[in-house]
């Protein structure tokens, strides 16, 4: 069975995003996959990078580099447990599922600190070894994200952009870097705005999705996918 | 005198970072400017939206929306103090300037967390109120941060894009958003891995830059300017 870990940032059980989650859950469940949910609010995740990251003894304690300091802590085994935690659950995962409302244009402080703290160097990517050769390579990642904005202001021209504009920080910059391949995004525009029935419409159309979810290549990419 | 907010995230003063936030309010209080500085790491700054940021009772306690909480919270001035404070910076200030390390293609989650809590629907935007016609317009901002790779990996055609891609969120999704005019950024390719010669020189140009910064004509904050 293949192993799954949802990264789900949502305050409220009962909203839109997480009934997503909880979609997420039941229909690869049933599939045979296992299936890991880090629920970042509900563990309190803790978003800023400091030096509690690293547990005893800095590297370097006259000039606190984070980038340093964690990639040392990773080589000893040093870093703090919670970080530790995200860090086997990436590793024993096939596929990575993030799952959030769209924040300015990009996910939730509270999810952006688990890159952060999670995807250090030495675990996640170590030069020369990023993008195709990046550490977590053959693993697969999608992001699954509701807007407040509807289909049309995310269109190509209008006001808000391509929807692809923003995925490329998400998706190039730091799944691909770390040599993740990338499923096509799963947006959900607007769900605050639309009917209870359009609701329940995207709802089962995540289910279908995830049903033929392991057969689908994923996508190429590179600036011509986000900018063309 | 002109009033100048310097929102800043790293967690070391003596760091090329630190340098740069001492040069900008040196600089910018010479020429008369009143200058507060946001060290969101030092302030502990709460990057998680949460319930706590409501204080008394929920406008909906059966479903927790963040949007509408503090959207309805900031109109009846029942947003947490520390929000509350960072809005106060704002109203107040000509110029924002964010000074940070860039991680992962955007900025540490402190000061996402910052950008999630501080401007809510009602303070900084509030349909149809938004792009052009933001609340925040007749400010100023703009981003000053350093990258780990050089200029020529951020290149077009090169392994991490233009990294005016990776503007388009923060600068158009955010401040563009609320109104305010986007100054050019600031982008100190790679300290780390320069020598101390080039560090100084970097240092010496963001302090010339800041003397002729009120002159400085907004960019055109359209897809041209970040995709072409």
């Amino acid at each position: 069975g293949r192993k799954v870990l949802i990264v789900y940032a949502h305050q409220e059980p009962r909203s839109f995003n997480g009934s997503m989650k909880r979609i997420a859950v039941e229909e690869l469940s049933k599939q045979g996959c296992s299936v890991t949910v880090s629920d970042l609010y509900a563990m309190q995740f803790e978003p800023r990078a400091t030096r509690n990251d690293v547990v005893g003894c800095l590297h370097n304690s006259e000039e606190f580099n984070y980038g340093v300091e964690t990639w040392e802590a990773y080589k000893r085994g040093s870093l703090s447990n919670d970080v530790i935690e995200e860090q086997k659950k990436v590793e024993e995962a096939d596929l990575l599922i993030f799952q959030f409302p769209l924040y300015w244009f990009s996910m939730p402080a509270i999810m952006k600190g688990w890159m952060d703290r999670v995807l250090v160097q030495g675990f996640a990517h170590e030069f020369p070894n990023c993008y195709d050769s990046g550490l977590l390579k053959n693993k697969l990642a999608m992001f699954s994200f509701t807007t407040g904005g509807s289909k049309k202001m995310y269109a190509k021209g209008s006001i808000n952009g391509d929807i692809r504009y923003l995925l490329w920080p998400m998706q190039h910059g730091i799944m691909h870097f770390c040599g993740v391949k990338v499923l096509a995004p799963h947006i959900c525009f607007a769900p605050e705005y639309v009917s209870e029935e359009k609701r329940k419409e995207m709802l089962i159309a995540w289910a279908q999705r995830l049903k033929t979810l392991w057969k689908e290549e994923p996508i190429n990419c590179s600036p011509e996918w986000y900018f063309q």
